[in-house]
């Protein structure tokens, strides 16, 4: 078996580290944000120093290409180079810098191979800056409408479009990864969840992505002033939206199976400590493997009461996911050669959404998931030991190079 | 009794209504904001027109003064001209309009006094843009330190300060209304609640303002991704905000008395629908004449749980105002000119605060409530009767005469 380097990864990660480093500790390094676009800059030079080919496709996607013998499709391997607001350095940029690690070493142990091998970096996964998630990978695998995209605006009302273009970022559409191109995509991550770490375990070999809806839920009272509204003929919004938080939590939590759900929005007009809050609005996020369990989710949003402490309630579905299912020809590849690296794995499922997700609507796809430190993501915090990012890595490596000699 | 003019008040109303009118049907008139200083513009050059001696102090203050037949101190009346986002057109400018109207009345009538008349616009009341409420009044009277509050800076990060002095409106301290100028204040101002709707009554003798205290509550949790935390190990701050809200709610509702408690403001860390909420905080504003009353919301307060839902729960006092007794002799006076014109009226306190409650700590202070439609106010449907704007104003003229001959 081959091995990655555990020092040039740890280089990489303090390097590309830098890039969006905020003054909380964290990661902010928005789509397409000067912090992005050094950190895919620094990535493309790199690539070009190792000799590599590097193009870009019309939605921004970046891929290295390593060439093979033989003028073949080949695998490809990547994630995504931008954070949440004051997120990690990890989630994304840990499988986009294995990647390179992959070539590096290809590159530096003379490893040639049949057919080509390919690292990308999508466009904006996280959605933060442009809405929704995933939207470049959507784009090419037809979920998203190209022109509707580049045209969602940022808060300061910068189009993705605008902000393509801008950082030259719009390439040629020919470039898109796609079966004529590739024959199998594989994305190493974060598991971004307690579970790797506390079975102690090193790889997850992820099957799937597990279905997902997400609503927000509206409560209209009336406003008046804090001062002279009496209590019994208020309608307060806020106080009925907790009653409905606290409600419907533990209706949720008590459905068997056990979904995931969580309210992490919440909005208040007008939200001034002086006057009853009119409206308020929360976002419901819940997700579970098993269609079923989702749709006792949705039904329980959908009998929420019209009204509540005098308000008036409404719910609005702002989009819902199936379970995707990973080929099982490349997890079962990816368990192999976890197993034969003598690295402890098992078998998962995703709760978070990746590109890789839709990418296996198009071509053979599969995850490799590292532990996440205590469980945590999306914060400052999160983090991933170097030898677990090795091992990941190492078993990313070991697989490509199978895929790219048969 | 003298009469004044329904007519020139609605006029007035209908011209003042233009400035700060948003999109949503309300008014949007924040302290030194392009409209505030237009309405303020049209109140000075109306007084001019009436050939009245128009000055501004050091904090923004503008009065306008009639003269009388000795050089004496003498009444003043007024309110403010700000609002707050997406307000009404009657609380403050009603005041303001209706001091105007009172001294046209005097002019046109040809009603000369023993003492000068006087009409005060309080710079920034609401304290939206620039907290704290009542902010001019407040320095007037010690409350504040000037200083302090022209660094005050709005969401733009300009400074009350830097606001007042483009606006021309940093004035003379000399000019500042006060004991050796002023033998007494009145206010006309909006209830702001159902009381007098309700009771079909015109006129409100206001005795004083209730006491209150204001919080912060503030829930720390952590953060983690939607997809992926497992229920049981989840500290979700939203979750246990909410049911503190409930508990605090009900806790306070139970307080014999029936003191007022708001929640108006919350907000949420980080505030995204695939995050658990890491932090959140919310506003308690509580209200009552009685200190005993308000010292049971403190207790209530005090005595939240340290802990709750697996979260770490703060709480701070953002400041506390006791309860402000105007002057008998004045209150007696308005609620003798109430009777004499015929006005039903009865004697009340006001919950929300005013800067007469200020003016009161260095000179006779007094209010006329007048009723406002349903109770609404802070909201595009505020309202009140152009008769009970009328009849307030009559009350408003007939006390202020009283008050400049003797």
């Amino acid at each position: 078996m081959r091995r990655t380097s555990k020092e040039r990864l740890t280089e990489k990660l303090a390097c590309f580290g830098r890039f969006g480093a905020d003054e909380r500790g964290g990661i902010t390094r928005l789509s397409l944000s000067p912090a992005a676009l050094e950190a895919c800059g620094e990535f493309r030079r790199r690539c070009e120093c190792l000799g590599l080919a590097v193009r870009c496709d019309d939605m921004g996607n970046i891929y290295a290409v390593k060439r093979g013998t033989e003028d073949l499709p080949g695998p490809a391997m990547g994630s995504h180079a931008d954070s949440v607001v004051n997120g990690g350095n990890y989630d994304g940029m840990l499988g986009v810098l294995a990647a390179l690690e992959v070539l590096e070493t290809m590159v530096l142990d003379g490893i040639s191979t049949r057919r080509p091998v390919s690292a990308v970096i999508w466009t904006n996964e996280e959605g933060v800056r442009f809405p929704p998630a995933m939207m470049s990978s959507g784009v090419l695998t037809g979920k998203f409408d190209k022109a509707a995209v580049l045209d969602v605006r940022d808060a300061d009302g910068v189009s993705f479009g605008e902000a393509l273009s801008a950082a030259g970022r719009q390439g040629d559409k020919a470039a898109r990864l796609g079966p004529e191109s590739c024959t199998a995509y594989l994305e190493l991550h974060i598991e971004q969840g307690p579970v790797l770490y506390e079975s102690g375990e090193s790889i997850g070999v992820v099957q799937g992505v597990v279905g997902m809806c997400n609503y927000t839920v509206s409560v209209f009272g009336r406003a008046g002033h804090a001062g002279s509204t009496p209590m019994p003929r208020r309608r307060d919004a806020l106080y009925a939206a907790a009653g409905i938080i606290r409600r419907l939590h533990d209706d949720l939590g008590s459905i068997a199976g056990g979904p995931l759900f969580t309210f992490g929005h919440i909005e208040c007009r007008p939200n001034m400590h002086t006057i009853i809050p009119e409206e308020v609005s929360f976002s419901l996020d819940a997700r579970h493997r098993d269609p079923d369990v989702v749709r006792r989710v949705v039904e329980v949003i959908t009998s929420l009461p019209k009204e509540s402490d005098g308000c008036r309630v409404e719910y609005r579905e702002e989009w819902a996911r199936r379970s995707t299912l990973f080929d099982p020809a490349l997890t079962a590849l990816v368990k192999r050669n976890a197993d034969a690296l003598g690295y402890a794995g098992r078998f998962m499922f995703s709760g978070p959404g990746h590109d890789a997700q839709y990418v296996q609507d198009m071509l053979p796809a599969a995850m490799i998931f590292v532990p996440s430190i205590g469980g945590l993501s999306h914060c400052p915090d999160e983090k991933t030991s170097l030898d677990d990012c090795r091992n990941g890595t190492d078993v990313l490596l070991n697989t490509v190079l199978e895929l790219a000699d048969t």
